[in-house]
């Protein structure tokens, strides 16, 4: 039985890494385990070792306190590993395979993953239906940013590689898959991004710089993304991206400099509830900001994608109406010009064997695209910080050194 | 060149029947209409002796004094007509033709209208895209609770019904064709009703019962339509509905005495920005309460169509945010859900041919289901005034006497 | 152990009833099972008593000695059952639930059941993609017209009914659920049947009387079935639909007697590859003849659904491209008319909960529309001949006594 | 009033450049006119300089004397112009706008029309739905291959480009938009082609080539042209698709030397009903292989776009099958595979604008792609008989001198 380092949430701010037990076939009671789901047989699952394992915007959420999280969770949704072990009930798998996990833990059985929505899987979580491994409140499942992770429902879940040396080739590329890439192309998809589109994307953090990138792999004519951060800007720009500086204000404005025209007809949300406001006002959070702006900014008839999490009680809300996730919204000026809306957690298998495919006919690089920067294990607590505090990087952890040959 | 009778609006709670110039060729300055449209030559439209006219939900938000409809505003966007006259350009519609006005005046020659987006045509109303006849901020197009009224743009935006005698037969139904049988269609569709879906319809009012029928047209299995006035609730029950008295309290309680679960697949928002409380609080307006309400009852994966109006503004709001048209929208819920929302008045084109075909072949009838009433004219302002107060009818007004027949 | 009776094809035009192996968790050698399929396990799977499964017309076509069915195949892919034994890996469905089973076997596992393509599972069948229970060269899979049948899978194909009562009470409808009913409706849906479509359906057979029920629930305004059969056609009339006798020449002629219009919006072929030729030439088959008639009658635009089956090759074919299975199709007609063709096995998984649905909410009376007799599993020799014989009936065979009460 | 020189089919192999009338706001009796069209009144027309016209595949159909056109015919429906004159109910089209005109004629007040089928238009081809410029059985409107030309509907039909300066320095791409860029397109998207997926096309002329360029645009992973003429394989490969050489035998074998398995996920048909054997059988035609090559070669649940024209009559046929345009085609090979087919002429107007987006900020280089050579008018008649003989290039004529400077 090998030992099994991790990164855990030890505080607010603070995370470390520790020692946890080797994966087994069932889900052990330990920290944020829905007691519901303790003692949970997984005869279905494999156990990977950790081939790469990505720092996510969204664990920042519980790493600054802004939810229940408990001391001692194990982070980790984003996952891309090496099968060592299967259970009894797992049929087509193998030892040995390279595979993506979507951070979506899906059961494959319910009438939700029946019609592809396996952001929603009713089986997986006893509170509600959704679950992600590492996560305060979805079920329990131990986080993926450590040498060993348990995948349920492995035959479901698991998108295997075809070729092993080409997938540790192209690695740092489709370790994008079990999130950010397919949460940022999901965005674009329901943002209504086609062939000709002029798209914006607030947010240039990784799930921008990833729903830009779907947004070219779609056909987009023109993407401008908008951030107040200069470093992710340029990010943006090094791979055709048109971009607005939010600190110098009005994107509006900013938009019909660059298409002539003050709108798009594509918009996609990639901040989320955390959002500041623009301009002279950017010091301060301003929740309903992004979704507000972005109606002002897309043209009637567009729709707005909006992978960008908000949430349904955040206790470091500015005030109270934030504190229930309440966002002060002026629906009337999406009315008025018949636009929609999509939320929710991108349902990653649905698009992840497509961008697979594109990533290893070398139509889309991924990894440069968000720069994305592979640190040791160890190494995590920096990466926290460093991502934190807005360097234009993906951080992706190399547990067990797959990625010093990349 | 006959007389023309109209309905207008002449200050809040106050409706007359007054006498307006015969339709030209031409629209001419009047009350409500664009400067930039005075004058606009309109050679492809056709006059129309008015075979029915409705009295629409919308048409009271002016009438309450909710907007800045100016007096003398001619009123009527629900209309049906036999073509007296067309204009050089019209090619295919000819005098004698019975025809459905979709309310949405539409150009047929612009990017939206080609796109089907016939809600948001961007070459009728000079301030924004969309437009309507007989409404405020709509471009000035005369209202068609008249006699007589101009249609622009005649071949693309009129419907023609295959036989005259049968129209004329079936016009309590077809006269549904214009708005009401579309828009809460537009609703059920975009709430993705289909085959087996649950169905939660907020307001039983003509839209609510318009989406109900479209729901069960869609092949609904189960179609639940939420009010506080028990006459627009028996009247959901008359065609098969089952419904809920929202002063008895919360709906998503009595959705599970219904359906066993709390929850349904679609919801469809057919109040809009005026709505009020449940239960307790049921005599003040909250305009955040169906929304808010919807993403509660709606499932997991579900879609919310909002045909019911949200405006940019509302002067008689109850509070500044309101005023604004800013809602207080727990938008986390619908984000934990991934939920969609679609918006927006429906582009009746899409929906009005297949709708008529339905009608003429016995597949549904609307007239029953909405409790269509004719009266004349002259009594319209009885008609506003008995809508207002709650009557479980939709008024169809009869300014020529084709209903006397029907 | 119990016993286990079961239907076999014997030879052409002979079906027996014979005694057979009570089911195991494993698939055991025996007539038609592919060697490769040979001792797979099964440890997913569940073993059904057959509450009722249903005489198909694709049996037929094995019965007439079409296909390379070997001797003592059991017969029966449309199947309800009660769950009485479940393998180790089943952890949702639970003994005495009442389920109904699409009759295309699939894994749950691979690309094409994530994808919702469950009529061409990838792992299920070593020849192709797709498989089926009791069907020649469809993997091996032992037929359900037997009193017990193992569902392999079981968590992934089983469709529980929410309520044991209630599924007893409607299992006459609910057993339409396994095939004819969601392949009929599938028909539809590919036709591109919308409310207010007009529709013609080729073939007055189970299939076309559930894709007729299919288009109705879809909300189409006319449907119209074609047949030569008068008892199947009257049966057709008995729930709204408008028939064709096709002994009496040119459907086109008669569409336009009944819509004004010699054409239809969609067209369903519910017959397949066993066609005859219409009017005076309808005694000798002739494979092409619906196709080429679908695509006279179908207007510009529209689109055909095709649930009839079509052969790669037929041994029984009249001539020489019959055999080869190659039709010789008038492409062009339909190219200049714009029209589209979906082909295949309808995956039932898409569409058996929606239909559940609107079956247990009494919004469709699939088992009446189709005239579902109850047989004895003893009497199924006579149910197979007399439907060969154009009996207008669906036959239920009845193996464990439930439907006596029904 | 300008003198106006045009291409004219004469006879079978025969064109010439001659000389015909200016265009008035009329449709004049002449050479393959519609007698129910002659005398058409056009106010709604615009006259239009030619800025580009292009030689199209399809007219080599006629020219090849496969088709009953009659002498004399102007030839040409691949038109871009400047507007020099409009008819009196021209709204919106300006004179001096640079325009692309969709190759099928289209009324934009019709059924078809309302339901963004332009394709197959009611009103402008008294014979049938669907009509274009220059064409045989068509309706008769004069061909584009001209100095001058009448474009019915203008301000439906035309798409205006932005810019002027713009326009004309990007002209040699934006020609492509009147037909083979959005017909390629088409047949990728009926294909089902989306990011991600493995594509073949088959035929690699012009239209072949823009179906890859297309297929790119979607964010295939892998494009794979096959043909059997090297210097237009070449040409595909110089945009970064794989190519097949026919004359070496079955694609599938090819295909799966490049993707590891022997079926791509979506075929389109680019060639027609004038397609010739593979391999050794390669000089004889052979209406059907194309399409059932492609049966073989798609994979289970894939789709065929059908872009290559099949006709319901062919005169010049190799049997008697093929005069009546007659295909023997392995249906139950698709059938197997559940396969979809999608045929008729493309609706240019859904897709030109988005494409012309893409064109205007570089996302595409069709011109280059499909290796577009202008050449005068006065030359068109060896632009013919060289692409008819097999040039890798795509001709564009430049009657009035604006493509000089481009």
């Amino acid at each position: 039985m090998s030992s099994n380092r991790a990164v855990a949430y030890k505080g607010p701010g603070v995370v470390e890494v520790i020692d946890i037990d080797y994966p087994e076939f069932e889900l052990k009671d330990g920290p944020g385990v829905n007691p519901a789901n303790v003692g949970r047989k997984v005869p279905h699952g494999a156990i990977l070792r950790t081939v790469a394992t990505n720092i996510c915007g969204s664990d920042q959420h519980m790493v600054r306190g802004r939810t229940t999280a408990p001391s001692d969770l194990v982070l980790g949704h984003e996952i891309t590993g090496e099968v060592v072990e299967v259970g009894p009930d797992v049929e087509f798998v193998k030892v040995g395979d390279i595979v993506s996990v979507p951070f979506n833990i899906a059961c494959g059985r319910c009438r939700n993953c029946k019609e592809r929505k396996t952001g929603i899987c009713l089986n997986v979580n006893p509170d509600r239906p959704g679950s992600a491994y590492g996560y305060v409140d979805m079920g329990g499942w131990v986080g993926g940013q450590a040498e060993f992770v348990l995948v349920p429902y492995a035959d479901w879940n698991l998108l295997v590689f075809p070729d092993r040396d080409q997938a540790l080739e192209k690695v740092m590329d489709l370790t994008m898959l079990s999130d950010i890439f397919p949460t940022g192309f999901h965005g674009a998809v329901t943002a209504g991004v086609g062939v000709g589109s002029t798209v914006y994307v607030a947010g240039a953090g990784p799930v921008g710089l990833a729903a830009a990138t779907g947004a070219m792999l779609l056909g987009a004519a023109a993407v401008i993304v908008g951030d107040m951060n200069e470093e992710r800007l340029a990010q943006a720009r090094s791979f055709g991206c048109e971009t607005i500086d939010l600190t110098k204000g009005d994107p509006a404005e900013q938009i019909e400099q660059i298409l002539g025209v003050p709108e798009v007809d594509c918009g996609v949300d990639a901040v989320g509830f955390e959002a500041r406001g623009h301009g002279g006002d950017s010091g301060h959070e301003a929740p309903a900001t992004v979704l507000n702006s972005l109606m002002d900014i897309t043209a009637a008839g567009g729709a707005l994608g909006i992978p960008g999490l908000y949430v349904t009680g955040d206790p470091g809300g500015i005030d109270d109406a934030a504190k229930k996730g309440a966002l002060s919204l002026s629906l009337g000026t999406g009315w008025a010009k018949s636009l929609s809306f999509t939320t929710g957690q991108c349902p990653v298998m649905k698009y992840n064997r497509g961008l697979m495919m594109a990533i290893l006919h070398d139509r889309v690089h991924i990894a440069k695209n968000v720069n994305a920067t592979a640190i040791t294990l160890e190494d995590a607590p920096r990466g926290y910080a460093e991502f934190d505090a807005g360097a234009a990087q993906k951080y992706v952890l190399n547990p067990n050194g797959y990625l010093d040959a990349a």
